[in-house]
C-alpha cells in the first residue's frame, strides 16, 4: 500500500465520521427533543475529539512526506495530497490546550450573547467577546506562519481557501464607491414604480411545504437522496448522498419558505454534484463557503427572483393559493421580492445593500484580529461604519453589533464569503447566459435543468481541486470580477 | 485520578459514542432517504470500529487490575467495575479477524436471507447460514472459557446477563407441559364466547398518531425527552434523555399502532428511568434484553390488553373514531385483541402460544451451536418441533425456519429473552398488584402513574446492578417463577 493510499484511507475514515456528525447536527436542529441538548453537546464533542485525534496522528506526517516524495502524477491526486498537507498543517499548528480553551470560550460567549442580544446589552457579553478575540488572535498568530499567510488570511482560509484580504479589500472598496452612487438611484427608480400589493390570506404550511418539495425536485434533487424538514433557522446539511435541507413556514407569507428552499436547494445541488470518484476525499469536497454561497445565490437571487422564473412561478402560486390574481402577477412579485431598503439587519437585507453589511463586518473583524480595534469600542465603530456605508445608525446594539452570532461563536474571517458568493453567482450567471442557449426562456418555463447541468460541469464536479479564484477562472475565464455583479444590479434595479 | 475514575471516563466516552450511533440507527429506519443506505453502513462500521478500539485499548487491562486491587467500597461502583471487566473480557476474547469475518458473514447471509425468505427457498441461504453458524461456534468457544460459561451460555450472556440455559430449560419444559393441557381448554373457552366484531371503517393515520402520542404522554413520557415517528418495523431507540419510539399505521385497523406504541413506551420508560447518577456507565444501563422485554410487556400485555385498561380505552376510541359503539365495548376489544390461535408466525402469536415459538428456537439454536444439529437438517427439525409443540406444520419454510432474521444475522442466544421477559412481566405485575392499592381501579381510569412509579423504583432505577434473576428477586421476592405467568394466562384465558 502506497503512502498516498494509506492517507486516502485515513481521510476517508475521517470524512465518514464527519458524515455521521452532520446527521447529528441536522437532527439537533430539525428533530431532537429539547431536553436532549446537553447529551447531544457531549456526543458532538466526543466525535470532534476523535476526528481531531485521527487528523493529528503523528504517522500522518511521515506518510505525507513519503507521498510528497513520490509525487502523484494525476492532477486530482496531486491536489488531494496538497489539501491533506494543508489540513494536517492547520490541525497540528494549534496546541491542544489552545483548541480546548477556544471551544470553551466560544461556547460560554455564545450562551451569554443570546441573553445580551435579547436585552440589547453589549456590556454583558463584552468581557466574553474580549476573551474570544484574544484567543482568536493567538490562534491566528499560530496558524499564519504555519500556512504562510497573514494571521487574518489564515482565519479566512479556514472558510474559503484561495482568497486573501488583499484580494477582497479592493473589491469591497470598489463596491462601496459604486453603491454610494447607485443606491439613491435605485431608491428613486423604485419610488416611481409604486408600492407592491402584498400577498394576502392564509398560506397553510402543508401546502407551502408541498410546493417547496416540488420546487426542490424540479431543480434536480432526487427524493432518494434528500429530505426537506423544518427548523428555526433554514440550512442545508447532511452529506452528498443524503442531503438535508430545512426551512420554516410563515402562514401569512409564503415568500420566506419558497425562496429559502430555492436557496438551500442550490447548496444541496452542489453537494449532490461533487465528484463521486473522490467521495470522502478532501479534493472531492466543496471548494469553500464562498463557492457554496455562489451556488445558493445563483439559484435564489439570479434565477429565483429573476423576471423569467417569476413569470412561471406567479401563475403556479396563484393556482395553488387562489384569491386575487393581482398580487401574483410577475411584476408585482418582482416588486415585493426585490425591494431595496437601507436596513439594520444583515439577514433581512436585499442583494444590493447586503454587501455593505459584509464590508462593515470585514473591516471591523480585521481590526479586531489585528489589535487595532478593542472590543469595548466595537459598538461605536459599528454605528460609525454603518452610517458611512448606508447613512443609517442602528438605534440599539441588538440591531447593531449584537445581531450576528459569528464573532460570539469565534467565527472570524467568515463574513466575506457571503459577498464573494453573491459576486461569484453573478459572474457564473453571466457566463451561463453566454453559453446556454435559451436559458431565460427555460427559466420562464420553470426549467433549471440546463443551468444545473452547466453548474455541475463547471463548479460542482470540480470538487475543491481549485481555490475560489481559480474555480471562477476555470468556469468563467476570469478570476473574481465584481463588474458582473454591478452589471446585474444595474440591470435589475437601475433600468 | 484513580484507576476507577479513569475507567469511568473511558466508558462514558464509549457510551457517548454509542448514543450517537443510536441516533444514526434510528435515523436509518425512520428518516434517512433510501439512497443513503450504503453511506450509512460505512458510517456505522467506522463508529463501531472506533468504539471497539476504545474498549480494547491495552491500558484498560492495567487500569482494571489496579481498580480491582483498590476494591471500591460502594456497591454501585463495585458492580460497575465488575461490568467493566466483563465488557473488556468479552471484547478482548475474540480475535479481530474473527470479529471481522463474523461481521462480513452475517451481513451477506442477511442479504441472501431476504431473497430466500421471499422465495421460500431455504437451500439458497443454507451455505451462508452454515458459515454464520460455524463462526458463531468458533466465537462461542472463545467467549465461553473467558467468561467461565458454556459456549451457548456465553452467547446468551451477550443479550441477558445472569441467565443460563440450565435456568431456562426447566422453565421452558414446564411451560410445554402446561400448554399441552391449557391450550385446548383456552380454545374451547374461546369458542363458547363467540366471534368478536371487527373494528370497521377508516382510521386515518394522523388521528391514530395523535392518540398514540397522547397514550405515550399519559404513561409518563415527557415531550421534551421523546419522539414518536414512523418506521416499517416498530422499535424503541435513542438514549435515556432522547428516547425515540416508532410505529406504523394501518388505516383499516388501529390496534397494531396503539398496542405497539404502548409496548414501545414500556421500553422507553425503562430508558428514561435508568439511574441518572450512573448515566453512561455500564451499571446505569438497562439490565438486558429479557429485563427490557419485561417492561414493554408489562405495559402492553399485562396492562394494555387487560380488562381494566380496555374499559377506559374503548370509550376513548369510540369518541375518536365514531361509528357503532359495539366494536368498542371493552368485552369485544378483549375478544379481538386477546385471541388465542395456533399459528406459524412468532411475531403474530398471542401471549399463550408465543412461548412455544421461543422454546422451539431455543432448542434448535442450542443444538446448532453444540454441533448436534446441522444446518441442512434445520427445516425438518423445525417442522417436527412445531408439530410437537403446537400440533401444526408450516406449509413452507418462509413460514418456518426462514421467518425470523435473528440467526441469519448471527444472533444466537437472543430468543429466550422474549419469553423470559413475558414471564418476568407477569411476575412483576403480580407483585405490583399486591403492593399498589387500587392498581386495577387506576388502570380502569387509564392511569398508569402508580405502576410506573413502582417500576421505576424496583426495576428502572436499578440499572444493571443486578442480573435478571437477582433483579426479579429484589423486585418481587423470588427469582424467575413461571407460575405467575401461568396464573395470569389461566385467569385471562381459562376462566
Amino acid at each position: 500500500m502506497t503512502a498516498y493510499a494509506k492517507l486516502a484511507d485515513r481521510f476517508a475514515r475521517i470524512a465518514t465520521l464527519g458524515e455521521a456528525t452532520a446527521v447529528l447536527h441536522w437532527d439537533a436542529s430539525a428533530m431532537m427533543p429539547s431536553g436532549a441538548g446537553p447529551a447531544r453537546g457531549d456526543q458532538l464533542a466526543v466525535m470532534a475529539g476523535i476526528g481531531h485525534a485521527m487528523l493529528t496522528e503523528p504517522a500522518i506526517g511521515d506518510e505525507l512526506s513519503e507521498a510528497e516524495d513520490a509525487a502523484p502524477e494525476a492532477a486530482w491526486e496531486a491536489a488531494n495530497l496538497r489539501l491533506m498537507r494543508h489540513a494536517y498543517t492547520r490541525a497540528t499548528a494549534l496546541p491542544a490546550a489552545l483548541v480546548e480553551a477556544q471551544a470553551n470560550a466560544n461556547a460560554s460567549c455564545e450562551q451569554v450573547w443570546r441573553e445580551a442580544r435579547a436585552a440589547s446589552d453589549f456590556a454583558r457579553v463584552a468581557p466574553h467577546l474580549a476573551e474570544v478575540v484574544a484567543l482568536t488572535r493567538e490562534s491566528a498568530a499560530a496558524l499564519g506562519p504555519a500556512l504562510g499567510l497573514s494571521p487574518y488570511d489564515a482565519l479566512m482560509d479556514g472558510f474559503q481557501r484561495g482568497v486573501t484580504a488583499a484580494d477582497v479589500e479592493p473589491v469591497f472598496d470598489r463596491y462601496e464607491v459604486w453603491l454610494r452612487e447607485a443606491l439613491p438611484r435605485a431608491e428613486a427608480a423604485q419610488a416611481t414604480r409604486g408600492a407592491p400589493i402584498a400577498l394576502a390570506g392564509v398560506f397553510p404550511a402543508e401546502r407551502q411545504e408541498g410546493l417547496c418539495r416540488t420546487l426542490a425536485e424540479r431543480v434536480g434533487l432526487e427524493p432518494e437522496h434528500f429530505r426537506l424538514d423544518r427548523s428555526a433557522h433554514p440550512f442545508c446539511g447532511g452529506s452528498p448522498t443524503d442531503v438535508r435541507i430545512t426551512t420554516r413556514y410563515n402562514d401569512a407569507d409564503p415568500a420566506q419558505a419558497l425562496l429559502g428552499v430555492v436557496h438551500e436547494a442550490g447548496h444541496a445541488l452542489y453537494e449532490r454534484g461533487l465528484p463521486a470518484a473522490f467521495a470522502r476525499q478532501l479534493v472531492g469536497e466543496a471548494a469553500g463557503m464562498a463557492a457554496h454561497e455562489s451556488q445558493s445565490l445563483i439559484l435564489e437571487m439570479q434565477c429565483g427572483r429573476g423576471d423569467a422564473f417569476l413569470s412561471w412561478l406567479g401563475p403556479q402560486l396563484h393556482a395553488l393559493f387562489g384569491g386575487d390574481a393581482g398580487p401574483y402577477a410577475p411584476e408585482n412579485l418582482a416588486r415585493l421580492w426585490r425591494r431595496v431598503e437601507r436596513g439594520f439587519i444583515r439577514v433581512d437585507a436585499d442583494e444590493m445593500t447586503y454587501p455593505a453589511h459584509v464590508i462593515l463586518r470585514f473591516r471591523l473583524e480585521r481590526a479586531l484580529v489585528a489589535g487595532e480595534l478593542q472590543v469595548g469600542d466595537l459598538p461605536g465603530a459599528w454605528r460609525d461604519g454603518l452610517q458611512a456605508l448606508l447613512g443609517i445608525v442602528p438605534p440599539d446594539d441588538a440591531r447593531g453589533c449584537l445581531q450576528d452570532i459569528h464573532w460570539y461563536d469565534g467565527l472570524f474571517g467568515y463574513f466575506p464569503s457571503y459577498t464573494l458568493g453573491a459576486m461569484g453567482a453573478a459572474q457564473l450567471m453571466a457566463a451561463a447566459r453566454r453559453e446556454i442557449e435559451g436559458l431565460d426562456a427555460a427559466l420562464a418555463r420553470g426549467e433549471l435543468g440546463g443551468l444545473v447541468t452547466w453548474l455541475r460541469a463547471r463548479v460542482h464536479g470540480q470538487g475543491s481541486r481549485l481555490g475560489f479564484n481559480d474555480l471562477l477562472r476555470s468556469a468563467t475565464g476570469k478570476p473574481l470580477d465584481p463588474g458582473d455583479f454591478e452589471a446585474h444590479l444595474t440591470r435589475r434595479y437601475l433600468a
